[in-house]
């Protein structure tokens, strides 16, 4: 599939546009259209219902260790500065990011790219950006500028070892930045933290900034006590929460997937240490089966277990849900989620420690295990298990999905082409999205064959009992061919067509997007029938 | 009602907590507990349903000058910073601020309340805070502090006139601060806007500045060619679009009604300049009937139509939907939903005056209307109507509510204490939260009356089936007054009790929260009955 049809349907059809488009747009900021807000609903309120409201809190799931309750909560995007210092995001969310003195550019560290090249007696490490569409012929170039020499005398470069990272070379001094005409002209990488910064109120001192939360679990951690109060839960139990998210990226790319204002669904599962692991082994499986659930290709989809030099600070084990995204290299994948065991790492850090008031909790040093020293809230966080009389600090398993990349890897899998017949009967392209019903923006369309005789009339009675329940559509616009063909591309799975034997017998014919099957049923069944697709 | 009653409530029951409550909390921000993320989520959700994927784009409402379509639209918090620009956000959403060069403190200036006072041949103007629980008394003490007097002459003083704002106080030189010693502490007034401001990428020059959105009708109107060009749809027709807002309010208060982050449910309703004033009537009724349909008292709203001198520069007409929140001043009311005629100003300043790219748009004087000079996108976006052939830029009526606020009128409003017999037959206070069933965070709680004979196990073959379509909650814990009473405390409108009985004749009761009254049912009609209740 090329991706340039897609993202060219997806604005063509108003599921995504560009954010503030008609100002030149904003680099890593995505709006949804009328049909993109649809998909993104329809794909958290199924999360919802699948993880929280639908789960069945009495009985035990296939695979799980024992049954357990979910619930839910919603907090602010701007939270008290030290959640962030007590989560370790103050001092280790960053990028690290080198300036080029001469070019007056900033790139990330890791993705500079380059390769030891000699000349003239002079050895250099030439370099390309990340934005580099070809970066061997962007080194040549560069290699042939930095010696003086024309491009056919290129077989006098001589190249020594593969395309490698910036993180590879020490010495900066050897270093022809990107841009830059002289060596050494790229400063030793610097940390950037990745967090929006603002400031409360009006006084505008450092002792108001905030920050925008890269990720909702913290308002879970924070929250859990309250919860645990508030609603008589008992270990082992889910917190979820759907909410936005924010992260400074140096580069956001490939479309809608790396964002810096993005939507997560993140689930703290919360449990006995003792069974920790199994509960992670199961929060892995059932995640994976979830995407498959919704549509998403086996084929397409790996489980991949981090190694343990890729583990984040506090994590005893991730596995990330990756997904084989078209606009990746052949055999590359792009996570969907991210399945971790943080073990009692923030339950811990947000109550150990309470800091002397006077103290500025954002300066607290951290120690040698990379933890700030000092610093939670001091409030008791721990929990007591009123049959065992038990006291622990629970682990958590923590499901972590990105909502506007599930949306963007179910788009992926539905775009199709096909070939079908128009309504002449000849075989013609067909551009369809097969997105499972579940989350398909409408539901079903409603069409009068021709608009006389009756048929209006009959479909609007249908539409209207359909809108009831359901995203439904009512065109009676143009050739019924056409009408099927741009239903097919917004993804709507069920068209329904009022002809000259519905006024006859009250049956309409229900035509299958994927396999343009049709069918007649009894008007007065069709509620029954489309809930039993719809599923 | 005592609103400290709710508030505990709220707390109690995982309605609503702190935002970062273990750290002492964070002023004007407020997460959602358990029972709080249902109930706001089914606020959303009533409303969305209401005013678009249920609207009837065929048929023309009661009211309505014509047939209109409804369609979504899902936009980021952080936009292109030109918009704001263009809105007049960047220019004139602020509020006057005055500092006090002795106490150090900073003040709204409109908040400060005084009166003139006369002794010893001098006359000041006497201040208190807008936190001041008394005025009178503080004004009283800071006069006879000034003077150098003792409390029992306070008759001494000779007070000129009512309590009146400092915005009526000229000559700043005469003014004792609030919290001031001496006269003429206080800065002149000067604007502090209200957006949240922060920086985008790595460099953090002016030229990355960027804002929190404080209202979601800019996204909207920036995406209109997007949606017109995409969607088919026709003027009329209405863009609706729920998302968080951000205003860095000086002074939040009375709960989440004045907060700092908070979600708006906002609708850009589009029509011809000739019919607007007409569409402005019906959404002013329409949105007015909704707050009713919804559960709140009629005799607690009412429709404030502004005066012309409260109008937003740009507004034709705006009405306020206001509610008697409890804890205002009797006979005062907090606005719930504002409905603008907005004519066609945010079009036009999207559209005018495209700029020269050498120019920085945020430096662009404003004329003598108070609007920018040359700022908009330059692009058309103006609309053409292709069975007349007419072409104009619409004009546009925005019915716009505030989630959290309609969540608190509703939470208000359905706080109840009555008298009902418990386990025993005698009569004790209940508290009860009369929430509309559609928006009730559980919809039906199912209990076996004992734990044997067979009843816990058909209770929960019921919760299984109706946990498929509701969010509902099993309890078999304690005596079944009291689950009564804890359902009765979270909103939940039905109870379903398993009894003796039900083993029988497979009936079981349903009560019904605000009546108490008690009926038989067949457990297989349940689906059936509880539709028809929920509506």
């Amino acid at each position: 599939m090329e991706m340039e049809k897609l993202v060219s349907l997806c604005k063509r059809r108003g599921f995504m546009f560009q954010s503030s488009e008609i100002y030149g747009g904003i680099n890593g900021f995505w709006d949804y259209g009328p049909l993109g807000v649809e998909l993104k609903r329809n794909i958290k309120d199924a999360w919802w219902r699948d993880m929280v409201t639908g789960h069945d809190d009495l009985a035990q799931l296939p695979g799980a260790p024992a049954a357990y309750e979910m619930t839910g909560l919603d907090c602010t995007i701007i939270m008290h500065p030290q959640v962030w210092k007590c989560s370790g995001h103050y001092d280790l969310f960053h990028d690290y990011m080198v300036d080029c003195r001469e070019s007056k550019k900033r790139y990330r560290h890791d993705q500079i790219q380059g390769r030891w090249v000699e000349a003239k007696g002079k050895k250099i490490f030439a370099t390309a950006g990340s934005d580099s569409e070809s970066p061997e012929a962007d080194l040549e170039r560069q290699a042939l500028k930095f010696f003086g020499m024309r491009s056919k005398n290129a077989d006098e470069l001589k190249w020594d070892g593969p395309l490698v990272s910036l993180t590879t070379v020490d010495d900066f001094e050897q270093v022809l930045g990107p841009d830059a005409k002289s060596l050494g002209s790229l400063t030793p990488p610097r940390e950037f933290n990745l967090m929006f910064k603002t400031t409360i109120g009006a006084l505008g001192g450092d002792s108001d900034a905030a920050f925008l939360r890269p990720e909702t679990a913290q308002g879970i951690f924070v929250n859990f006590k309250n919860v645990v109060d508030s609603s008589r839960v008992r270990v082992p139990f889910g917190i979820a929460q759907v909410g936005k998210s924010f992260r400074n990226e140096i580069t956001p790319r490939n479309f809608t997937f790396r964002s810096r204002e993005f939507e997560q669904m993140e689930i703290e599962f919360f449990c006995h240490p003792d069974s920790s692991q199994d509960w992670y082994t199961y929060w892995r499986q059932r995640r994976f089966q979830w995407y498959q659930d919704m549509g998403l290709d086996k084929g397409k989809l790996i489980l991949r277990e981090h190694h343990p030099e890729e583990l984040a600070h506090y994590s005893i084990g991730t596995a990330d849900i990756e997904y084989a995204f078209p606009f990746l290299p052949e055999g590359e994948y792009g996570e969907l989620e991210g399945i971790a065991h943080r073990g009692d790492f923030d339950l811990r850090s947000h109550m150990e420690g309470k800091l002397d008031p006077n103290t500025n909790p954002m300066t607290v040093e951290l120690n040698e295990e990379g933890k700030p020293k000092h610093r939670g809230s001091g409030k008791d966080l721990s929990y007591r298990d009123d049959l065992s009389g038990e006291r622990f600090v629970p682990h958590v398993v923590e499901p972590s999905a990105g909502a506007d990349r599930a949306m963007l890897a179910f788009l992926c899998e539905a775009f199709t082409e096909d070939e079908a017949p128009d309504d002449k009967g000849k075989m013609q392209t067909r551009t369809l999205m097969k997105l499972h019903p579940r989350i398909a923006p409408i539901k079903a369309a409603i069409f009068p064959l021709v608009k006389k005789d009756g048929m209006p009339e009959m479909a609007q009675d249908i539409y209207r009992t359909l809108k009831k329940e359901w995203n439904v559509f009512y065109d009676e616009k143009g050739a019924v061919g056409r009408r099927y063909r741009r239903q097919d591309e917004a993804g709507t799975p069920f068209c329904i067509t009022v002809d000259g034997d519905s006024m006859q017998d009250q049956t309409v014919t229900i035509r299958h997007r994927d396999t343009l099957d049709q069918w007649r049923v009894k008007a007065d069944d069709l509620s029954d029938e489309l809930r039993k697709l719809i599923g």
